[in-house]
């Protein structure tokens, strides 16, 4: 079985103070590659509540991307310059990258979702009020689940699936919080 | 050459308004597996001016996971269980998890970054308020560039690598709140 060459105690000391130039730096987003848009626009807003924050069409490459996160429709600015810039500083935002032809083409085989071999990228996650009334309305709604809270190896968050076959969490902060056990 | 089967005009009618269950759901975190936790702490917090948030060691599954993300130090609660709450409603972090072992064993070949076949997962994003000034700090403490804005296919966004080779975007709302050709 594998040790961990990690001693608990050392953690803090490994993490440096941020440096202050970096103080208004932003964990804005994280990008997938996606097959096809209008299932993926669907998915997104349906079943999980996002917004399209903002969309770019690119023919010089082929490619258009879709900015979505959570956000209410009376904080996003009807003027779309404005709205960039309020897009811009919203963490957590989704990029989804569309290649023209993914989803009309038949011999494409769709994106590496990560949870084969070979690894890195997990999932994504959505922190959610209650986990349970969440997975019902997921469940009522047809969503595949790759993992459920009471058969995963931790017991917990849920896992759906999204068009592309990526892992989305479904957590809440609540099992960590009432169980304190191992955490750093 | 590949065709769009988007009809631009069209993409607000493929997003449904979402369902007031999902009103406070939170885009959460990102997860990416990594083979030194040392490393990671030190490029996360030293370079890019994260913070670890709190971590979870998990002996009976050999893992450890450490959820890291930009924040002011005066926000974090001195509590555990008042920064886990904290930190649950908090979008856009990231989950670095570490399989035991993997930073001592030599057989290991690290993860896959999604920048080569096969691909899905693409990057994370910062948003910084001056990519130049950025860039130039990084430069100076010696982060790998994986493309620098002249030499890459969009102009505007640096990337870098991380320690595991994933991907990290210096992105600013700048590019395309000046030129709104193309936008959705």
């Amino acid at each position: 079985m594998a040790k961990s060459s990690l001693n608990i105690d050392e953690v803090e000391s490994l993490c440096a103070e941020p440096d202050p130039s970096t103080r208004d730096y932003i964990s804005h987003h994280t990008m997938l590659l996606i097959k096809d848009p209008k299932k993926t626009l669907d998915f997104y807003t349906r079943i999980l509540g996002m917004r399209l924050l903002f969309g770019v069409d690119l023919p010089a490459i082929s490619t258009s991307t879709f900015f979505m996160g959570f956000a209410k429709a009376e904080d996003i600015p009807k003027d779309k310059a404005k709205t960039i810039e309020w897009a811009s500083k919203k963490p957590g935002c989704i990029e989804f990258r569309y290649e023209y032809g993914t989803d009309t083409d038949e011999s494409f085989k769709g994106y590496h979702n990560g949870e084969s071999d070979p690894r890195g990228f997990g999932h994504i996650a959505v922190c959610v009020p209650n986990i349970d009334d969440a997975c019902k309305r997921l469940e009522e709604l047809g969503v595949e689940f790759a993992e459920n809270p009471k058969q995963g190896k931790m017991s917990g968050p849920a896992y759906i699936k999204d068009p592309d076959g990526y892992w989305i969490e479904i957590c809440s902060g609540k099992k960590y919080r009432e169980d304190l056990t191992g955490i750093i």
